[in-house]
């Protein structure tokens, strides 16, 4: 790779992205003020920000003076609220019924289940409520909100993400085959990784076809979070983790590693980075940082 | 009044209502099917449709060949399906745990309690994408999609809807003076309601002055809504109402009923209906069906 620091770029971004959520998230004296304490605690208890690093890593694809700073760092925080949301409410006593979540009580243990879920709800608000803020007269961004709200809701929606979560708890000790729990995945993570690449690109106006390399990326690297994510709860613990491993077994739930064993979901997840990789030729040195993020989603640890 | 038949009105326009809802909900075919099986459940099972009979009402003030009739059905569906949402997650054991809605099953009881809650996100997530979808190249109906997500999810969100049902979970079984529980019924029913209006008007391309009217007129409303609702729950039985009757004082709810009694309430309301009339003095026969809906909001049985 190029002289790029991937470091330099991923502590700037990390910080660009608490900074835009600490912005964007009501403060928590507003009314009222145990909602609001929550929805603070719920996005700002740590968290990788993969999501909106991506949507940050697909806006530099463009030329830097069409891409207005303030729709790139909104689209970041909405996509992070979307998916805090899910997070909240998937930890919930009727879905996952988890207690641990970025090393801390989920929101639920935290405060209680009516605040978690009026969290979720008010989070997913949240999101859309800051992309669709009329903050230039120009039209085009205009158009661009518009085209990511519609992207995100689409994302996140029955027919991707909250999709993906309703055919995964109808599938727990249930018997799934790979191309469906592909599918399955496809819908619950993927989605929302497509979207992130969408937001970042919608931003920079990118044309068509990068927008096709960049959906490939994306596919090639959501499968690839999901396989990581299912060889990390077959291997770590559950410190390491911040949430409780070992869980699919436990639950009976299939994944690449009880289907298929963890050789072949280490093998799977090589493979995948390397398509990843392989649909950003076209870019050059501009997408560093999406190269960077295949390396850092595959080979993370936790 | 004038020679206007509300009920012709009101027969075409909860048709147009419906039929509205059932082209933009998802086809119980689409994938995961039980998912979309349970989101037309909720929100194909009657209901009052207050909130789109209100959108339309509003956009009559405006002259018709300005007003975009698609964009108003659109407004219509996604402000229907987020009181919808709202409704399938209040249900929900965690919050005020009822088993009866328009005179059938809840959800989770028609389902499950996690179907439910993923009914409840999708829906609100469907409202914004239907919202957003680019309908027209026209940037001034770019603007106003933008201005309708807006609205609606400042009406819906942590500082409307979602946060004046934080504050009535606090609340249970607690002493709660009229100032409070009138906040707290403005941003639970009266910021959605002002939302319908307010998005009728934005379709409609309303003048401030105007706007400022129909805000006047859905402020006395949505409170004469609210002291209606107490009234009923005090005094009809549940066959008529469709949902549980007696609930506030079986859960010791502050209501105007238990706080001030029958009489003052019943006088309250009239005292609304009267205010919410004189806000459409400005306004010629155009205004007949926003009239006549204030009569049917504070003269219903259920």
């Amino acid at each position: 790779m190029s002289s790029f620091s991937f470091e330099a770029w991923l502590a700037t971004q990390s910080q660009r992205a608490e900074s835009a959520l600490l912005q964007y998230l009501d403060p928590d004296t507003a009314v009222p003020q145990h909602l609001h304490t929550a929805m603070r605690y719920a996005v700002l208890g740590g968290g990788k920000r993969i999501r909106p690093l991506l949507v940050f890593a697909a806006s530099e694809l463009g030329s830097i003076d069409r891409v207005d700073a303030s729709l790139v760092n909104r689209a970041a925080c909405a996509i992070e609220m979307i998916h805090t949301y899910s997070l909240v409410h998937d930890d919930l006593p009727c879905m996952d019924d988890d207690d641990l979540r970025r090393g801390r009580p989920t929101v639920h243990k935290a405060f209680d289940e009516a605040t978690a879920l009026l969290v979720g709800d008010a989070l997913q608000t949240r999101a859309f409520e800051i992309l669709s803020n009329v903050i230039d007269a120009d039209s085009l961004i205009r158009l661009a909100q518009l085209e990511m709200i519609q992207s995100l809701a689409h994302a996140s929606g029955s027919k991707g993400m909250a999709g993906g979560q309703a055919i995964d708890l109808q599938n727990v000790g249930k018997k799934m085959d790979l191309p469906a729990l592909e599918e399955m995945h496809a819908m619950k993570t993927g989605a929302l990784l497509l979207c992130a690449v969408q937001l970042g690109g919608i931003a920079a106006q990118l044309p068509p076809a990068s927008m096709a390399s960049l959906y490939t990326y994306a596919r090639a690297l959501g499968l690839a979070f999901q396989v990581v994510d299912d060889i990390l709860d077959a291997t770590a613990d559950s410190a390491t983790l911040g949430k409780t491993a070992g869980k699919d077994a436990a639950q009976d739930k299939p994944t690449y590693v009880t289907l298929k064993g963890l050789d072949y979901a280490n093998e799977l997840a090589k493979e995948l980075k390397g398509r990843a990789l392989d649909s950003l030729n076209e870019f050059g040195p501009q997408a560093d940082a999406l190269r960077h993020l295949a390396h850092l989603v595959v080979d993370r640890k936790k």
